[in-house]
């Protein structure tokens, strides 16, 4: 049972897939966590999987810090009243959007200043395809972000109980203001999102013998385009100023280009073609590398291997024989494979000495 | 040494990355290859790494087949001079847009009808990051898509030995004519190419405390915004009509979320969003899946796992003993990450099972 920084109890107020993998993650560092959802199913559930103990009506409780894990469109409702209601307790919510709801807080006439101190914003990074209390899991944060937003009212003590929060469940915690952070998830989430959504739609009326020849780069810009509509919406619409600046900026590019590519022969035209790449070249390479490292380019050894149980893995231990750490690992899916591809990333420098040592034991490699 | 369907001589006409891997994988086979590049450095390399020998100035050769591996901007040239000098061979380009160059050929004063019948587009839609002679492998076309573009005027027999030098290659071959392929193309490929481009636009000139927040989704949306302007510009200004049109379509949405995010509060403005957002899931349920078979929801099981070498391999090693087949594996980067997390791709019939035999041996399943 590890050691917490939190002493509890926690109350967890909505206990879908977050809140109850919050309560699952810590009833397994041994803390008292109680639980509340509008649905009697919702926070059923989350009790037998031993994400807590279901708060009785009229019950009588002092929490250290209470959790509101609500939708976004009600979370600033929800803090309210757990503010009034636990006058001891620190408040933090985990919505994925941060500046609406602290200015809804902040115009509630039901709130005094004195109350509002005890409120965190803060935002776990981390999520899955399913959703519901039966999909919780208490590693969920392990090693991911977890912002912590306070406002610059909030007590210190309520600060360090919200940190406490992601840093108990294993998360990599850091602090911003709300628009800042805001402006952040909007340009590395929310953006890339709906950009996804974007190009996806436009396979909608294509001919099947074009997506016959899709290969990883349509699916890798694709993939998060097969997100679930219903959280989003509201994420979308509650962070819609900051999103709206990027798109802006998106829709300037794309005229550009389009402009371009209608008279492909203009003087110029292939000027503009080179800058809009070379722009995107220096854009994905802002991108942070693997533990926040700065960005590093990989040697990359691309491996031909049989299609069936067991064939990656006995690649793989033959590169873990080696010593060399697979930095990323990549299967190819082009349509038609029947022989699989795998791309693995090592650090440059083992790269020549991994080839030659899995051709010398026979592996197949491509690149 | 493999049973080839092409008897030979087979000269290549441009030897660099693509050039050079077809010689590579004809001489693997057994085939005679020769030679010839404009630089005599290019052709120098192709032949030491065993592609092939260089055909001598003016020496007398009667291919079979000729196969020009020319950029796209001096393709339709070089096919035209191949198709003059050689009468009795069949030609193939390989460049990745074909109605232009045919428009080009079939508009050549110095070529007649006769003579184009022995033309033949095609696209071995294979490649990779480096460039050039050096980087060639025998294997870079197996399993790979090939598309075939016969002209109606082209030769059978022609068609066929284009066709032959695809499957002898290992690659997918296919037939469409050019139009449908240039349409597929843009697509499939110039379209998520340029979006990513101009999603990985937006970073350049964010904080970096934003892109530290940076997940799975913003890499994956702009992975192949990195590849290398030089090719891609040739490519985008050749198939112009044909990516204008998608990227009209796009333009049309994005004014139309941009409309709906600045006045998120208007009435349908939530409606419009989960519109976009179902298209997109319904766009990108259009992939096939592996081997081209129809698109399949894997079960997806996540694993932590120690970020040292073989430790991966111990994982799949565990799921290749339980007899389960790893159908995509992806390597969680979040910044921040020291413990990695492993996200395995399986048939959902599967999936409890695999969760079950790797909780019980000690693996600590996240999903």
């Amino acid at each position: 049972m590890a050691a917490t920084h939190l002493m509890g109890p926690v109350l967890v107020v909505g206990t879908g897939l977050l809140g109850a993998s919050i309560g699952l993650g810590l009833r397994q560092r041994g803390l008292e966590v109680r639980l509340s959802d509008p649905s009697p199913t919702a926070q059923g559930v989350a009790q037998d999987i031993g994400a807590g103990t279901i708060l009785a009506p009229g019950e009588q409780l002092f929490p250290q810090l209470v959790v509101v894990a609500a939708p976004p469109d009600v979370t600033a409702a929800v803090v309210s009243r757990a503010l009034r209601e636990h006058p001891e307790a620190t408040v933090v919510d985990i919505a994925s959007v941060k500046s609406s709801i602290l200015a809804a807080l902040r115009s509630d006439p039901d709130l005094g200043p004195d109350q509002l101190r005890r409120y965190v914003g803060t935002h776990p990074m981390a999520g899955r395809e399913k959703s519901g209390p039966a999909a919780a899991r208490g590693e969920l944060f392990t090693s991911m972000p977890w912002v912590v937003c306070a406002h610059p009212d909030a007590d210190e003590e309520s600060v360090r109980t919200a940190m406490d929060l992601g840093i108990d469940l294993g998360a990599t915690v850091s602090r911003m203001d709300a628009l800042e952070h805001d402006a952040s998830v909007a340009l590395v989430s929310h953006f890339p999102q709906v950009a996804a959504s974007l190009i996806a739609s436009r396979l909608l009326n294509a001919p099947s013998h074009a997506l016959s020849l899709a290969g990883n780069g349509l699916r890798d810009t694709t993939r998060i385009a097969a997100s679930d509509p219903k959280l989003w919406i509201q994420i979308l619409s509650h962070n819609a100023p900051q999103l709206v600046g990027i798109l802006h900026g998106m829709r300037e590019d794309l005229d550009r280009l389009i402009g371009t590519l209608e008279a492909p022969s203009a003087p110029g035209a292939l000027l503009d073609l080179a800058e809009l790449m070379a722009e995107g070249n220096a854009g994905r390479a802002r991108i942070p590398g693997k533990h926040g490292a700065p960005p590093q380019a990989f040697g990359v050894v691309t491996v031909l291997v049989d299609d069936k149980p067991g064939q990656i893995a006995r690649l793989l231990a033959d590169i873990g024989a080696a010593g060399v750490n697979v930095e990323d690992l990549r299967m190819e899916h082009s349509a038609g494979h029947q022989v699989g591809m795998v791309e693995v990333s090592v650090v440059p420098g083992r790269r020549q000495e991994l080839i030659d040592s899995l051709t010398n034991i026979g592996w197949k490699v491509v690149q």
